[in-house]
């Protein structure tokens, strides 16, 4: 297809899309005549993909060049995921990574420990998890990974229902992109959904109680 | 306190917390001298609080200051909770939130229902979550309500673990504090555990099934 039946079948706008070309995210089409080419069915899904993980993942440019490319790589669906994965951004920013100490490093691996987890290769999410104990610590929660535990159970439960829906998906690239849509794009569903559950869960607990006596005053 | 001991019991720096006093985070200091200020113990909790929303949350300036303002009004602890949730942002980025149909708003009211939630006031989660709905229509991910009902589940657990910690707290400012803490930072910790988890489900199921068959190429 024409780059104007790319833009029209995915949204995105021509100038977006010879960004993308010119930045690497996509394949450069065929060229069939002066300042035409032609763009196959899996440019329109690859950049679907880009979109999705720019738009609302809200991805770099080069880390979704990263994620895109590790898909590319002839390698088997485990290492894919793998790759895909290690591509994408920590769930916490930059300085909360700063002056994490060994401690905050043992009680994440702890964690992953007291989980069953067996992880393979070089996971940027150990370090992550670190950051997050140092970071509950420096607020007065000094929560070990015992504490967190309940909740790595959960997390354990929804990544079980996300590789769950790729029974019977054979295609290695076919199973790394809906890894990686569901990890990018259920993150922020997931966070929403704890966020209304905390809202009807402060609904039963407070809303009826003390309301007048623990005010502070009134209005 | 001075605020040299403010800056060293905190680790933030001088020259930070004055631009946090400029921008109304925190409450001015009490004028004993020409250029000297004393603080009360709270503006050290306050000021511990606004570097976690900020840093580890990465929360704007402005938006930690609504959800700091939302703990000083004189409401009820339910009201305090709602006001400083409404203030945080969505988890998903304003692009997300463009051109979202009625009928993903109709899923997410569908979602709610069916996970028997009670959502008392304007929560701005339900946009949210119709966005949710339609980023996953978007890259053909036709999820209805039924579809997220188990990961709701999930994030329904995790609220109840999320409240449950508070049990015997009374003050309504304490735990409107540690709500909102634990709302911005368990959430990349919970992001963080659901990758570790993935990997560890990667591995099981993919690590050792058709490992160069499906390669594609070889290495």
């Amino acid at each position: 297809m024409k780059i104007s039946e790319l833009s029209r079948r995915s949204g995105v706008s021509i100038a977006t899309i010879k960004y993308y070309l010119r930045e690497g995210l996509l394949p450069p089409g065929e060229h069939t005549a002066r300042n035409q080419a032609e763009y196959p069915e899996s440019t329109l899904r690859r950049l679907r993909l880009a979109r999705t993980l720019i738009a609302v993942g809200g991805l770099s440019i080069a880390a979704t060049g990263k994620v895109l490319r590790a898909m590319d790589e002839p390698v088997t669906i485990f290492r894919t995921l793998g790759l895909a994965h290690y591509a994408l951004s920590s769930p916490f920013p930059d300085e909360a990574h700063e002056d994490v100490d060994e401690q905050f490093y043992a009680e994440a691996r702890a964690l992953v420990k007291a989980a069953g987890w067996t992880i393979v290769g070089d996971t940027p999410y150990i370090a992550s998890l670190a950051a997050g104990h140092k970071a509950l610590a420096d607020i007065g929660l000094n929560w070990s990974a015992q504490d967190l535990l309940p909740y790595a159970k959960l997390a354990h439960a929804a990544a079980r229902l996300d590789f769950d829906q790729d029974a019977g998906i054979e295609d290695r690239i076919d199973i790394a992109e809906r890894a990686i849509v569901r990890t990018v794009l259920l993150e922020p569903v997931l966070a929403t959904l704890r966020r209304l559950a905390q809202e009807h869960e402060a609904a039963q607990r407070y809303q009826s109680t003390g309301q007048a006596a623990d005010g502070g005053g009134s209005e």
